[in-house]
């Protein structure tokens, strides 16, 4: 069934409705009432040019299980609200919804979740009609609008506070410009320039600008990546011990390095004179919705990727630079030229110097780091599965630790996937040699052998520099995301706590996946309402009218709710721990396990880790001897756990090296969402006609448990990620293990299990050195944020 | 590697080259010799508009291993052929091998299976190379356009025999017309009126015209179709012995019916008065391949679906005849309704009146049946995995067989899948009731628990009506579709022989799929030159210069060879049946086996019925009871299978009922091409940056086995289809089981194997009767055309 959840309609008063229904064409002041509701109709169907041929849709349709709505009209009967609902219904593609509730409109928008009103104002019933979701993702009159409802005349059209779709795709500008940044990554004496792809409707308005910063947009060199994945069925190997303060790992930016001047400028071109037909990279999905709304779009890889000079150095103080300066220029702040040789500046004299960043997973990466500059034209950014610390997406508490999914994956890597340079042969030529001495500089850097957090990974952690930010940051995370845990977010939305701006987050029960088409979330809607006020200066309550927090229940499909805060709680329930079991009571006692797999089942589980982790969850009698397992009694009532679940355990092991992984894991036959959303059969269209995309919903699959969270932590690093602490061989140690966060809902009924282990064959790397783990119960403590 | 198949690659002389390429504007009377190559190259990028910019591209490709093009060009170095096609390769996108080759373009071009030239005359080797195939699977030249090479001011450009992407599609006119057909299938007294969504480029010119007849096109019942499912773990039952003559299940037309009168015309419009922004259905890919070449695109999906009248019989006479009607609208010979009542006629005044249609599958089929009434106007159809004989499709040698992938489908199933009246709620309450008599009426004459020829099946066999067609043929099957499965269009092929009409046969190794957007063959390039022939009146040498059969080669990826002719061999070899083996000699005795599994096994077969054939063909001990296996010793040569494969059978029941399957297969370790292509990671353009689809190939795979063929016949249907002979148990009788055609190279090294059995649990009825079937091996034989 499907369930609507509209956090952007505006309650706007009757001044307003009538006024804007004017603007959009659909007040009449000499209407009668007793013919409005047939004004209407024949206004909602622009596709039908003639009486006839509406009449034809008119008689496809039903205002009572056993009149069409012709007849209905023709007949001059009454106007019910369940007529009105009924006909609505079908308006909206609720058909099937229709049969299923007997032909009864007003029960259809009930079992949807749709708000219904009385109908004796009809114009008033019809406003809220047209701010309601059809069943194919889009508000009614977005959906009008793909169907030709508007010209595309590219004059700006408000309606409920949201800019409608009346510009023409179909003749957009498409060019290239380059952007002269102020890095000089290749050493080469002059500036960085960068390649920055503009798409925008034809007008002579200025237009606000999405901008989004992918290194992965000039193309990935996916041999040459997968020639990088680092071995890591590796050994784990014992840390000297070291005291070592915060301020020895901060990052200094190095303020001796003579930067090059700026090019001369030789003359200002009036038009680009690089254009191009189909985007060098994939377009972003917001972005086209925003596109035919009258926004520009920017889409750049930054330094060290095709087209763009540099070397590519992954999330570096130089990367978000160049991007930075990108943002600079379309805020008219910096200088562009029409080549890489002419020294032709041009302006982006389109723009109205009000910039938003957009993006997902790297994208969004940038777009965080980039507020985290303070550049100035940075109004707000909608970051999606971000990476706001770096460190803690490749290591994590002085562990090697790989995104869920890419298992030897690193900064190395990830740069070499998109030095895009590659791809041009002679460029390639000319690249390959200083390349090859860079990429072996990061490697030195990033320091796999270690583990440690140090200077080279502060200088990549933004977290530091969140206090720079001058912009309204909206935040959309996975909670079940594993690529980019959801630490990367929880750490950051702490961070922006009191800073003064009007920051939201919307956490959704994904893995590393977009919202913006999902069908019972109006994720595009709440962000055109956003960045009309925030880019366009437009009045609106958004800052107030959206929740801060938006949370998608973990327990059943289409259930999203609007919340004030995450993790803030300060109530706690603990549970110890005692042989299979989380207890309330302090128990004695040790479990044991080895971390030792015959090699079999070491290839088995190395090769198909995600079978592993199933068998892990499943308490697979392969991997018992690697694993202690822990469950409640099942729960007597329902339970949310609110931000970061900490296992405090006393624990030693049997060599002086160590490492320990929890996952948390909820037990008991039930439905549970699915991760991976599924299509629904159906596109949104994304303008009149443009760059449709497939309409999804996450739905529920029946399983008797699922993971809820997990972490991993060298037993060398109980004091920070930065100092390693001494460890011998059969030393029981205190190690406080914070796992990532979560906002989740544990069923009554259910059990929550504890698991404890070593190697995580998906994330850690893999010694199988056959260390004895042994944990002292009567000291080891589980503590849930309730 | 890749390697390019251009089979409409036209020769011409020099002149033609000269003009054409004036044409087109690559042709410069006053350039010298000297500068010619840099004239041509700036002049190949579109997208770049000024010196300094073209020279950056320049700057980025290699004309040597250590010279850029921009040094190349700037220093007048003299060309060589090396040269040149090392910076073709690059033009063409073919980076990897160049890198690979050690940057020598004359091996990558050679690599990859394409024409060289000497390169003294330059215009020469440009126009080539214009008409060689990019990495991207487009002509170079095509590929030009879809960067703005052309300015889309639709005038028509002719090169090299195609029509060049010169048509505006951004903004296509869409409408929507109704045809009145010569049917009244819901018997209300008036003709049935069709829907005909129509797209095509604004200009005046006369278009010709694609035409897909689609049932899907107005939406599928999929809910609907599933409640339809026959069970199909049901018995075999056995039938009355009758002699039956042929012309007994002689479909004849009822002459005795009362057609309504045509409505009458109450005026004409000059434009239709129903447009559409999107297509109501899916767009064919081909077609809009076709849109930006100045042809316009028509789709219907007749009788019985959304917005049309009537009742939904599959692949009745009515159905193909309104399908027909709407192919004598286009063509100027029939009237058609701005809608539904208003009776104002409307022309298409914008069509040439020659049309082509064009589809896969279904679509395909109703291309194929259309072709079949001579209608005037279908010049040609390029009917892709078509149905010729529905009895073929859901039943065979009197047995009802399922197509592969889909068991209990059936004509009413299908029906019930497209009878998209049922999605307008007030047309479906009318409706609903005529359409369950209806299709009561269709379950009772499919008849399933015969499985005989009958009246029903004649009327909706094409082969009869071959005889009828006026128009040249363009047929492409998958031999390894077993959906519809390769007879259908070997009966097709074979009944077209010697018409006088000019019929090509692409042969392809996949399963239910199209090769539109396959990057080895030149699918769409030849039919560009078939289309401009045949709906252009242009003349060209494409009759004689495409191959009569295309067939792709089972042994390798991207290997697509032209023969004269497909199953005219007159040699054939014959194997005898002995226990385990295929041998060239007599042997004696029986073997026999036992048709029931027990329930487990049973329903895991029937639930997994893909996990079943695989453990089939790999004579998994879990079925060995139920099958025979026999094989041939390794054999010393290659071997073609070119046609029909023959097992006749001396072979006894247990029972008085009885069915026998047989799959051909090839056993021994190599790779095998994939039946499903897959995808390249680059979009195909279809026009200017339209209707983008991906670029697929087939690629090889290691195993030890593949399916080649397979059949199935009642033993109660030993003389037809349509005559139930008489069985008894334990009764010997000869049957002769012909296999579904094939083309199949068999190579040396290998075995031929041959299994025989009797519940094919993908396509047969599922007794589980216990029926022992016994083979009298001296007498059955297996008989292979060569």
């Amino acid at each position: 069934m499907t369930k609507i959840h509209q956090f952007a309609k505006q309650s706007v008063d009757k001044s307003t409705e009538i006024a804007e229904l004017s603007a959009v064409g659909f007040y009449d002041d000499g209407c009668r009432k007793a013919t409005l509701l047939r004004h209407l109709l024949y206004h909602a169907l622009p596709e039908y040019h003639s009486l006839s041929s509406k009449n034809m849709w008119l008689d496809e349709h039903l205002a009572t299980p056993s009149t069409s709505i012709l007849t209905f009209i023709t007949d001059k009967q009454a106007l019910t609200k369940t007529i009105f609902y009924t006909i609505a219904s079908q308006l909206l593609g609720y058909d099937t919804e229709l049969t299923d509730n007997a032909y009864d409109g007003q029960q259809v928008f009930k079992s949807v979740g749709l708000e219904t009103t009385d109908v004796s104002d009809v114009y008033h019933a019809w406003y809220l009609l047209l701010n309601t979701h059809t069943k194919n993702g889009l508000l009614f009159i977005d959906e009008l609008a793909s169907h030709g409802y508007f010209k595309t005349t590219n004059q700006r059209i408000y309606f409920n506070g949201k800019s409608m779709a009346t510009y023409d795709t179909t003749n957009l500008v498409q060019e290239t410009v380059w952007v002269e940044t102020s890095v000089d990554s290749d050493l080469d004496g002059q500036l960085d320039l960068v390649q920055v792809d503009i798409q925008r409707p034809d007008t002579t308005e200025k237009l606000p600008v999405l901008f989004t910063a992918s290194p992965y947009y000039q193309g990935m060199m996916l041999k040459e990546n997968d020639a990088k994945i680092h071995h890591v069925n590796v050994p784990l190997v014992h840390k000297v011990s070291k005291q070592v303060a915060r301020d020895v790992v901060t990052y200094q930016e190095d303020k001796a390095v003579n930067h090059p001047f700026a090019r001369e400028i030789k003359g200002w071109a009036s038009a680009a004179t690089k254009t191009f037909t189909t985007l060098s990279g994939h377009a972003w999905d917001l972005n086209n919705y925003f596109l035919s709304r009258g926004f520009a779009v920017a889409y750049a890889s930054g330094i060290g990727t095709r087209h763009s000079d540099g070397m590519q150095d992954t999330g570096s103080p130089d990367q978000v630079e160049s991007m930075k300066n990108v943002v600079e220029w379309l805020a008219g702040n910096r200088v562009a030229f029409t080549d890489k040789t002419s020294q032709i500046a041009i302006k982006a004299n389109w723009s109205n110097h009000k910039i938003a960043m957009t993006g997902r997973s790297y994208l969004g990466t940038l777009a965080t780091a980039v507020a985290a500059t303070g550049v100035s034209g940075l109004e707000t950014i909608i970051a999606e599965a971000a990476i706001s610390d770096w460190y803690q997406y490749y290591r994590d508490n002085g562990l090697v630790i790989a995104p869920g999914g890419f298992p030897g994956e690193d900064m190395d890597v990830l740069a070499e996937l998109v030095y895009s340079r590659m791809k041009d042969p002679a460029d390639w030529a000319r690249t390959q040699k200083q390349w090859q001495q860079f990429q072996t500089k990061t490697k030195n850097l990033q320091d796999r052998s270690n583990g440690n957090y140090n200077n080279f990974w502060d200088a990549r952690n933004y977290l530091n520099r969140s206090h720079h930010i001058k912009a309204d940051l909206v935040l959309v995370h996975g909670l079940n995301d594993w690529n980019v845990k959801p630490r990367q977010v929880y750490r950051l939305w702490q961070a922006l706590r009191g800073n003064g701006y009007n920051n939201k987050l919307i956490l959704h029960q994904g893995q590393h996946i977009n919202i913006n088409n999902n069908r019972s979330l109006d994720f595009a809607d709440q962000m055109n309402l956003w960045l009309v006020t925030k880019l366009l200066g437009q009045p609106s309550q958004v800052s107030t009218q959206l929740p801060n927090v938006i949370w998608q229940d973990n327990t059943q499909s289409q259930s999203w709710h609007g919340l004030n805060e995450w993790g803030t709680t300060s109530q706690t329930v603990a549970y110890h721990l005692s042989t299979g079991q989380l207890v309330k009571n302090v128990t004695k006692g040790e479990v044991s396990f080895t971390d030792k797999l015959n090699p079999d089942l070491f290839e088995q589980s190395a090769t198909n880790f995600s079978q592993w982790r199933e068998k892990t969850l499943r308490q697979s009698p392969d991997l018992s001897k690697t694993q202690q397992h822990f469950k409640t009694p099942t729960l007597i009532d329902d339970h949310i756990i609110d931000g970061e679940v900490v296992l405090k355990l006393h624990v030693k092991s049997s060599q002086n090296i160590g490492l320990i992984s929890a996952m948390l894991v909820d037990y008991g036959e039930d439905n549970y969402l699915k991760s991976q959303p599924t299509n629904q059969g159906v596109k949104i269209d994304r303008g009149v006609n443009f760059a449709q995309v497939d309409l999804q919903e996450f739905e529920v699959e029946h399983a008797n448990h699922k993971m809820i969270t997990l972490g991993h932590i060298n037993l060398q690093n109980r004091t920070s990620a930065w100092q390693a602490d001494d460890l011998q061989a059969e030393q029981y140690v205190t190690v406080t293990l914070t796992l990532q966060p979560t906002l989740y809902h544990l069923r009554a009924g259910h059990q929550l299990g504890l698991i404890i282990y070593a190697t995580d064959f998906e994330m850690t790397i893999r010694g199988n050195q056959g260390i004895v783990y042994t944990i002292d119960l009567a000291h080891s403590l589980l503590t849930l944020p309730e």
